[in-house]
Parts: structure tokens; sequence; C-alpha cells
């Protein structure tokens, strides 16, 4: 059975996120005064064949330890 | 009032997506045989200072079409 896997990557708190700091500025610069804590991270979707809900999430949370995001210093939402 | 704003940007469908290609095959070489169609995009999360959760979005909105997405190759998603 198919299933649409949304995996969202963001560096974990409290790291240096020098991307997320960057596009701060650039709101700033922009005149958007009122933008604070702005984190940038990365989106993977993927249709994944698995036999059931729990199997998909399973296979997803694998993957993401084993090669969608460092878990040293990322942290990751699946959604299925 | 703060809202938390992220926005998912996704490249448009149809084009060419080498790096989702690349995690595609990435995953495929693990092992992961049941995995199809898989995209890789950007998530930017930020803190808005606005008046109500419209002006929030609507300040979201334009931030996309002017520097968080490129709405040409790309499409974006708003959650306040």
């Amino acid at each position: 059975m198919p299933f649409t896997v949304t995996v969202l990557v963001r560096p974990k708190a409290g790291l240096r996120d020098p991307e997320g700091a960057t596009v701060q500025e650039a709101l700033a610069a922009l005149g958007y005064d009122g933008v604070g804590r702005c984190h940038v991270g990365k989106v993977v979707e993927f249709e994944l064949d698995a036999a059931d809900e729990t199997a998909a999430r399973s296979a997803a949370v694998e993957m993401c330890e084993r090669i969608l995001a460092n878990p040293v210093i990322e942290d990751y939402e699946i959604h299925v």
C-alpha cells in the first residue's frame, strides 16, 4: 500500500544555524522587522510502499537515522 | 502578537529535481526499494510579530513571493 511520507529535518535548537540567520537578515533588510528565531531546514517527501502505516512510519524513522538526517545536529519530524 | 510561521518550499511538480533523485537512489542503494516520487525542498520557520493571523499569513505570502521561494520553479505552503 503506498503511503505519502513527509519528513521535516531541522537544526537542533541551540545549534548555530547560519542559513537561518542569513534568511532573517535578508528579511530584515527587506523591511520585515517582526521576524525572529528564523531556522532553515529541509523537507523530504516520498511515496513509500508498506504493509500499513506503522510499518511505513518505522521505515521512515530508520531512513532518517541512517541517511535523511544527521541525528547529532538535526531533529526530524515524520508525517505519514 | 507573535505567530510561528512554517513555510514549505518544494520544486514544482514536473520540474527536474536532482536532489530528490539523488536521495531516492541513495535510499534504493541502502535497500529501501518501495520508495518513489522523492522530492527535496526546504522548510523555513520563524516567529512573526503581526496584528492577527490574517496579517501574519499575508506577510508570509509576500515574503515567499519576494525572497523565500522562487515562484517560477517552486511551490510554497504556509502554516501559521
